[in-house]
């Protein structure tokens, strides 16, 4: 019964088979679990920059679907990432042009209005248990979004960390929201001046404006001070976690109207205008279809030469 | 007339005799008058923690009643505390257990959906004074809903001042709204960060990220400064004051049906589970029914042991 | 179409002819283009401290109309200052009293419930360009409403930099929602702090905050930085632009109604009060009519004397 004050649950969703997975798996998710903490490391093995593609998303949609039925033994959920370099990556840009084809649903089953990924994004926010990301590498457009869904954000030093909303140079907008959640975050004049901007921001700066929590010299000061929050974290009643994260979610997120409305509706119109479609494909051809290279790496500062 | 349109004023409290207080009185509020400003300082002698015990919110109601009917010659309200290790205690916890009994009603009689703690606090908000929190010592739980209600909040940097939302730790969330003002003042990571974790944070921390205004080396730096930024505000007309307190809450409060529903609701729910329950007797237990101790001292470092 | 989806355009607006203006030409607003920039200085050339009065807020209606229009060429606005003591003034205090005539309506034709210089600061929030504020000099009351209604604001560390929300001195509240836009930027606590007060602000405490966006230490450095981000910007498609911002202000603006009702409707009423009425008088007597002296270049300090 508090499970339903608490959060809404689809009954679709208590009628599936814990075993059978919805959505295709890929492998781009390595979890363990240990104590009330599930560990998640991000490797989409299918990319060089760990894009956000439909292989990582189906699989994030399964695990979704793991933790929502899961909301005792599972406390505190804690992401990572295997590849250095690319906490996440950006979406699949080819999912903006013709022909683009994915086993995933366009929308989301329980949220009739919700596309695919924005879903994804919401769901997160609205699990039982606390989500923690441990962030070394880059991570813009929708793997930004992905952390701005998380509750808390905590990062290394390292001049891998580059955190971005790159939209905009696209002549999109951050359509999962990304922008709202960093309004909210680091105040509307700087989240103008970093998204209006596709600015690339680092861990020192991020930390110090409020993107994210904290940021620690090393990687090994980073994941210990991550495991011990998360095991205190997982000390405490499922139900508290819970019900503390709906009134900070209360107040603190976009409303999802607003969200879909003011973000996943307008880059559904800004995707198919004749200058985002060009920068698209004259991107995926400079990236050699988005694969680790100086484009990627240093997006913020070498997106400038796509416009010469 | 002007009153009627910044702030709502009930009928049956106009009606209310200026002499008589409606609840019974305990003395654990001294209260002084000076040029428009009113120093309030928090002394429950019945507690050696400050408890937020029924005795100290009985003269809490009262002096709010007295504040809503002085709109003029009273202009800023300053809260101090007696006890210089607890500037406020948190709630007593008996409260949540079988056989508590209290001279207050469950409710606000002029907010009725409004349980009467957290109406309390709703009512400070409301107040046309500004209102000013000179911390030295512990704020928990509604002790540190307490400060969030106030307009502002500056504080020494003695050690003794340890600020949270404990409630987590004991299967609540804050009930009277406390994560939702700091996911306003300290944003959404960082609310998460602190509540979800119950974790005490120190007064140079806390002004560094926004959970407070200032913070100042010596108490008597701080004294002055709040005594002079009072009489400061004291000295303008009450109606501006009332004026831009209303625009300010407007839009940075939780509104007041998101506050009952995701805040007051859930803890309503969440204090009658067996392990809230369990957790309560066996807390009144250890700190002795809630007395000085390593415990109340120390609960943001000492929980831990709570959980063994 | 994309126009229609992503902002309100008036019909009447598109039935203007290009070259005529609708309000009084003044000449307080010089406009040069380059490349996709618009940079707007600002000198009222009838007032030594830059005042917010008829002359620019007829300039400004005729320059939003013209932006409004032109949503393609023209993607980045910034607006700098030709006097060095005062970026912008607040508004004329005579506003307030009888006897006071102006060429403007009192509402804006195509808002009928905002009223002129209210509906101006809303437009320019609404506009498809990014918006960036150069501040050097002082900006205090609708000068800063006018900061704060902005895209981004950046600052140089001169002491002539000082910010202020003055109304409630003068027994009003700021009536554009100066107050609204500081909560979101610099949040609840520190909003009371400033506003209340009506203090002044310097340009590293407002860039510590994030009242405003960055200090720099020199005028060259501050002009550099934004005409680099300008121009960055200004590559991107306006759809882009227009479409972020849509998002953006949709979670961190001030809603319409609540503008209208908690800082517009109220400062109405407060203007009317004979505590605002006689303190109006006195300031433009002691001010010499709103000229340049030690009362307008130092308010936060001198307006004490005011009360004496």
């Amino acid at each position: 019964m508090l499970r339903g004050i608490l959060r809404p649950v689809s009954l679709a969703l208590l009628a599936l088979s814990a075993t059978a997975a919805r959505y295709p798996s890929f492998g781009t998710l390595q979890t363990s679990n240990t104590s009330g903490v599930m560990n998640v490391v991000i490797n989409n093995t299918y990319s060089s920059i760990n894009l956000f593609d439909f292989h990582v998303q189906s699989d994030l949609a399964n695990l979704i679907e793991t933790l929502q039925a899961n909301d005792t033994d599972i406390r505190v959920v804690v992401f990572s990432s295997a590849n250095k370099d690319f906490f996440l990556g950006h979406i699949d840009i080819n999912f903006f042009l013709p022909g683009y084809e994915s086993p995933l649903p366009q929308f989301d089953p329980f949220i009739p209005n919700m596309t695919f990924p924005v879903a994804l994004l919401w769901n997160i926010t609205q699990l039982p248990q606390a989500t923690i990301a441990v962030i070394e590498g880059r991570a813009r457009g929708i793997g930004n979004e992905f952390l701005m869904s998380c509750d808390m954000r905590f990062a290394s030093a390292s001049p891998s960390v580059l955190l971005a909303q790159l939209e905009t140079s696209f002549g999109l907008n951050p359509g999962a929201g990304g922008a709202m959640y960093l309004a909210h975050e680091i105040g509307r004049g700087r989240a103008f001046e970093y998204v209006l901007a596709s600015q690339d921001i680092d861990a020192r700066t991020a930390a110090q404006i409020g993107w994210i929590n904290r940021v620690f010299d090393t990687s090994q000061e980073l994941h210990a001070h991550v495991q011990t929050l998360a095991a205190r974290i997982a000390l405490f009643p499922p139900a508290g976690i819970a019900g503390t994260k709906a009134g900070i979610n209360a107040v603190s997120r976009p409303p999802m109207d607003v969200l879909i409305e003011k973000a996943q509706n307008i880059i559904g119109v800004l995707a198919q205008t004749p200058e985002t479609q060009a920068f698209s494909v004259k991107f995926i051809a400079a990236t050699h279809n988005q694969s680790i290279g100086p484009l990627e790496l240093n997006y913020g500062e070498k997106l400038i030469e796509l416009f010469k």
